[in-house]
């Protein structure tokens, strides 16, 4: 069983009431810049700064009130556990969210400050697996993981659906890739919705590893990757994988500077906050590695979560 | 003769084509930290990244076929130049600017790149007055004034005609205030729309000749003021000024850190650029000096033009 379109159709009826329809912005100097029409599908809008909030939600929402009733549990640091917190918040229920011990004081004040409960660990894989194991077994919790989950996926996969809904005449979309949970349902929006669609990733050279992986035919892990996209560290999961390889026709690989280049531009242009992550998408076509030129391109701004106090243009 | 409602009208009719209507955004956590419904109008997503677009184009578009072929001249280094360069591209006709010769070069670059033919002169007001006033006598160019004309009044008005169009519903409206361009428009088009409105006006404390021209009863002059709000420096006009005495409720001044505080909370949790001079509207709830709690307020956030290198927060 994998993700249909009806699953991220009824994926957009769940989170509806809680996650905002976020608007597609368009900027003419971003145009004339890159040579080619973008439309931005702004998730940095969204609640929590991250598309996150829509596949947490999808998740939260999906469960029966009496699994509900029980929580959910995650190990994450980053804006998959603020968007599990928020969306069982808003449900009303327990959310227990496993972090590493080291993770920076504002984010654990993010999820707390969204009601999550928090239990600290070493900050080792195994160690925040076993304590999040530990914690359902104690609780009944449904765990959520951040990307490699049917209901994450076509949670994520409703930014596409609506951009497509608002854009329809698009000839690509482009959407930053991790784990791979907003590619693959961005992926599997856009190819059914609209047929012959080209779906483009955007990847840091300094974590490629989903483009090796789709070379390699498997998974191949990332390896202590260093990127300014602190969100696409993850690699590319069971589920997401084979979606991805289906779908998407090609992963380009962006420079550090044309990450940090794009963003700024978006901030000094378009004037909206985005992070390195959803600069990627800029980054493709700021670097013209591949021919767009003249089409219509939808890109995801994948989020805007950023220490406003260290830019990365800064020395 | 004075700005009416319908001069606001008629300009709203005129710019439509070439001037944004910007969105209206709402932020939740800005919603809890002041107490109050805010309703924040984007000017900083406005052409050129400022309000000043409105104004320029209505000028722009006000003349006469004729008037227009001979182009428009100002003097200014800020936004005004650069939103009276790009109208008058828009329009096809020249446009004069003259600019202190110890201008930005990043401001230089800007107006350039709108077309606008610069003309240096040495930085006081009277080089510049002298300078702009040579420039009418060869060219037959119309002068726009920043603030002081009444199509500009008329076009700033706009803003927050959409406003009120969208947002029926408000209690109080927030401008800020510099030379009351923006203040003045705002102000007839709110107490025109909506009686009863309360509009009331922001102005850094550092540069509070706006507050004490109304409690003086006629202007004051601004005199060497240091704010960080740089978008504020000027004094009020011959025009703006009795608007202002008329329909303002009060001038409600912030404090420097109030206005870098709200600022960087506006970048942070609603994931948009704006200027210091945008940020004082929200200081002015951040700093609860004026009892609005609980009411739906809209804000007017004039502009988005910041050096990305040198933020107000950082040391």
């Amino acid at each position: 069983m994998s993700v249909s379109l009806q699953d991220i159709q009824q994926a957009a009826q769940r989170i509806k009431p809680y996650a905002h329809r976020t608007p597609v912005m368009t900027n003419e100097s971003l145009n004339r810049r890159v040579g080619a029409q973008v439309f931005m599908k702004c998730e940095n809008l969204q609640k929590v700064g991250a598309f996150k909030f829509r596949g947490a939600s999808n998740a939260v929402w999906s469960l029966t009130d009496e699994g509900a009733a029980r929580g959910v549990v995650t190990h994450s640091s980053g804006n998959h556990a603020q968007a599990l917190a928020l969306a069982a918040k808003m449900r009303g229920i327990p959310a227990y969210i496993v972090m590493p011990d080291n993770a920076p004081q504002v984010k654990k004040n993010a999820v707390a400050g969204y009601g999550g409960q928090i239990t600290f660990c070493e900050p080792t894989l195994e160690a925040r697996e076993s304590t999040m194991e530990k914690i359902r077994q104690g609780t009944g919790a449904t765990v959520v993981h951040p990307y490699d989950d049917e209901r994450v996926i076509a949670g994520q996969g409703t930014a596409a659906l609506e951009l497509l809904e608002d854009i329809p005449n698009l000839d690509a979309i482009i959407a930053p890739v991790g784990g791979g949970g907003l590619l693959g349902g961005t992926s599997i929006a856009a190819t059914e919705m609209k047929k012959g669609i080209r779906v483009i990733a955007a990847e840091p050279e300094m974590a490629d590893d989903a483009q090796r992986s789709l070379k390699a035919g498997g998974i191949v892990p990332s390896l202590n990757p260093k990127t300014v996209a602190d969100g696409l560290l993850t690699s590319l999961g069971q589920l997401t994988f084979p979606i991805i390889q289906e779908r998407v026709e090609q992963i380009v690989t962006v420079s550090e500077a044309g990450i940090i280049e794009s963003m700024k531009f978006v901030w000094e242009r378009a004037k909206i906050v985005i992070e390195p992550s959803a600069a990627t998408v800029i980054a493709v076509l700021w670097e013209k590695k591949v021919n767009l030129s003249g089409l219509n391109i939808g890109v995801i701004l994948s989020g805007g979560n950023v220490d406003l106090e260290r830019l990365p243009w800064q020395k």
